[in-house]
């Protein structure tokens, strides 16, 4: 049970109503999720959170459907079930199938896995990898 | 300092020989990563875990720079600083821009953020959500 | 469902009972939360943890209610539902508002996103930074 | 190391020296931090971010200095040790004192403690709580 | 409610039910967790997974119930609901008496109070700590 | 470089010192370690710390070795670097080997893999496991 109440569209102040509205013509959506109506207690965190949602998730230098599943990952690191099913909705309405679903969650299990056998051994970063991560600059 | 001490090529048993060849004609790299090779101190570790590695961030749906975002975003969450600079590593080796880069950036952080706000307000998984995180089935 | 039962007031031994007791009395409660009767299955933990527990909410340099926002932070930030609502119910009692729930959940928020650009763009603590945490000392 | 490079103030753009700008403005300062600076490599998240913190971190329902333990104690949990001295040093410049500071880390490490214990034992959320972290509503 | 649908038996490819063979002969079980028949959408995961845990959970230089004790500590760690009531279920199947049980949770909650306030309080690894933790070499 | 200062054995309070003879007396040790000196400026914390530290890792149901790894398993969970070593050292101190070693981090490798499989997948506790889990009362 959320702590609150959810902030319909009927009963909204038009300064909530407008992040709605810009939500729903966003995502081509004819409904709001709780999280947004949830979040709308606190209206100026409604439009901050939006705005930035908006920023970061729309179109760039990364495919749409691989933003959803970077979501995803940061979710189920983070163990938030709502977020994981939120995101997860996301990347199928943008085309991901079940095979990439599978093969996300193995990636992410991977990930925790050698995450924690390098904080375990200790292993350190050594010169010749971090210029690579900074793309041999 | 990582712990233990890290096996060599010139001095590795066979079986770890053959796990460092197998990595090096993969990833087209004349040299090891000090986390296999730290990791080589434990061979039947080391071996598994490189073949759950090729298995999961090899050719598949999901595109191969978009699978090495995956893993820096989970490394991310995990604070596992050797993790986040290998995988950027092999983004950058793949392809991943300096734009793409900052993207994946801006959006763990928003995962991050949304994942506490809903949290926080205890915002649960509806039916609607999870049929479409089912993909409507 | 918990582990093991619950230890009921008045089946609980006389070391449970005086925890107990204390607990209500501290507390102003005719009460006891879950969470003490499953931990009296362990008597000596259930004994340490209310001691650790009253000498560090107990009065002090920190405004009580601002520890208890803190302890929901933590608490946010480690995925424990009933540790966000235990303290939620404790910061009400000590008197927060609507208000500042929603602006500790915003400020959760925010620190989440901000440790995560952090750590993913690895930046480090600088001197003047570090001497400004001391204290200027 | 961080990634990239550091945006100083003589070489920004117009769009980040603005956010520069506010920043010492609002802060009374008379330089930027790593953060910001490293940040401004991609100007959105920097403006989007500050503004952000600018907002949640700014005056309100809770005490300033109460917001900024708030934001160490998620960054001691997200082990982010940058943030942790940095919003220290913000603790500091708004008040701050030793006896508060440590008040602060015992206060972190209680709920780190509960926060397993109750995970361990699987505590629920029972009715009466829940009401109470409603607020009675 | 997982993603997907159980892979029962019956239905299960000669792949899948070799996997299955093989958990219950060595676990000397008569049915499958929850958890093999979800992961048996992916076979490639499920096989790798199991027999990864098959190979670390088995004999070896730690005690068997003491393997499970270490998992349960992860887990809760992790706040995985699922994984701690897996765990605890070998860890009683290998002897795990409810005393064990009261002392690992407790054992625990120790480690995350003082890994809290050793990340708060910023202390770093001597060079004594350093050669102890490497056995002295 | 830790906030504060050291508390040395020569300037410590007769509070403090009291601690310090008992954490040498318990561990066979000649020093202290930096993490108890450093706690040291919060004399109520350092007391509280080392005396449950001591009732939870001294002798009880759960072999002294295994409370070490288990220790070591939560530190690496939680990515905190001082105490995955401080109990390395406490572990090969009573007895650990390094197949030990290896085996433990192999086995929380696989716990952080399958921790983040199950959350991913959403498999939900069932009766079976819970019950035997409960020990099978």
């Amino acid at each position: 049970m959320p702590i609150g109440k959810f902030v319909e569209y009927g009963e909204a102040s038009d300064e909530v109503r407008a992040v709605y509205d810009d939500i729903m013509e966003t995502r081509k959506l004819r409904w709001i999720a709780d999280f947004w109506k949830v979040l709308a207690q606190d209206p100026a965190t409604l439009k901050r959170t939006w705005e930035s949602m908006k920023q970061t998730m729309g179109p760039g230098a990364i495919d749409p459907v691989a933003k959803e599943l970077i979501f995803v990952a940061v979710s189920v690191a983070n163990g938030c079930e709502y977020c994981i099913n939120s995101h997860m909705a996301g990347a199928r309405a943008k085309g991901m199938t079940d095979e990439m679903l599978a093969e996300l969650i193995a990636v992410v299990g991977m990930a925790n896995e050698t995450n924690a056998l390098v904080t375990a051994w200790q292993v350190e970063v050594d010169e010749r990898l971090r210029r690579a991560a900074q793309g041999g600059k």
